[in-house]
């Protein structure tokens, strides 16, 4: 048999570690050119910390098997660019009627999600906060708060991400900015591009 | 389309309590007959907490479709029976190659799993930790603390319960029992039967 045996991870809800993972992903600032909708600002925040961490996953995998479950932590460090929050580049399932829970360890953040045809909801996010994502939403993480915003996450194991169905978009339908008083708001996004909609009539 | 929608539920982790919950799911002590090896001292408790609850389960149930996830709080309160932790009655799921993710939220327990050929397995549980329940694991949660064990779960929705596999072997293999020190330790259930193993040459 070559089932996985029972295993036990431990989570640091402040830094988002996860002792015991099977695989940790990072993402450095420079390698989200193109995301950000303030291309000066952009580059300013690489000049400066380019080299950094911007998130950080660490997952438990125990296989990629239709009926398993992956979860792990998902670490995003705050920052602005410009008016925008700093997010994660965001996904849909690969296999698209695969939901996701995302559980608030620690920080503020907000889920923000979008449909193919446009329509986008956002969930703020604080410790203890659960958001089930449903099947075919895009959803990213933004950070919002001024320390890292940790969740952890569970998904089916054979769902796979898409992550093109937003930069063929030119982004998400909105922006999640600065709103001038300490919080955060949405905003649209300039360099939207509506999705063609197979079957619309 | 009737995919549901984005949700938002709130874990209070020292109770359990989840605002956003489809359903929720009680057991008595008095409900828990048969299932501890001290009759006399189970007896006992009834007389002084039958009607109070043990443990109570909130869930976000969006489907039982294959490929969702399910999710929800596990609470159990603290006792003995005995010398003997109390515990929920545990399963094994109805589809036996789904898995199960818990989550400590508050409290001290542990998880014991069991494979059918009485293979024992027992991961100790504080907050932060997490555990996961491989496919084909009977389990249940133990409560070896002073306060409430709280956990968060996660499985896929179709995986569906299977109680009856305890309860015709007379229990699990192992009983989790105060070890005379204040802590806890395993011990073998004198009622417990052998399942007969299909297949077993």
């Amino acid at each position: 048999m070559s089932n996985p045996l029972p295993t036990s991870v431990l989570v640091d809800p402040g830094s988002g570690e996860m002792a015991g993972r099977t695989r940790r992903y990072q993402k450095r600032f420079d390698e989200l050119a193109g995301l950000f909708a303030d291309e000066a600002a952009f580059a300013e925040l690489v000049r400066q910390r380019g080299s950094e961490v911007a998130y950080q996953v660490d997952e438990f995998r125990p296989s990629e098997r239709a009926g398993d479950v992956i979860f792990g932590t998902s670490t995003l460090y705050p920052g602005k660019v410009g008016q925008e929050y700093v997010f994660t580049r965001g996904h849909i399932h690969a296999i698209g009627d695969r939901p996701e829970i995302y559980h608030c360890q620690s920080g503020h953040g907000v889920m923000l999600m979008e449909l193919a045809d446009g329509t986008v909801h956002a969930e703020e996010m604080r410790p203890n906060t659960v958001v089930y994502v449903p099947p075919h939403w895009i959803h990213r993480s933004v950070n919002v708060g001024a320390g890292p915003f940790v969740t952890l996450f569970c998904y089916p194991a054979d769902a796979g991400q898409d992550y093109g169905i937003i930069a063929r978009s030119g982004g998400m339908r909105d922006l999640v900015v600065d709103d001038g008083a300490g919080g955060w708001t949405q905003a649209p996004n300039p360099r939207y591009r509506p999705r063609a909609l197979a079957g619309a009539a």
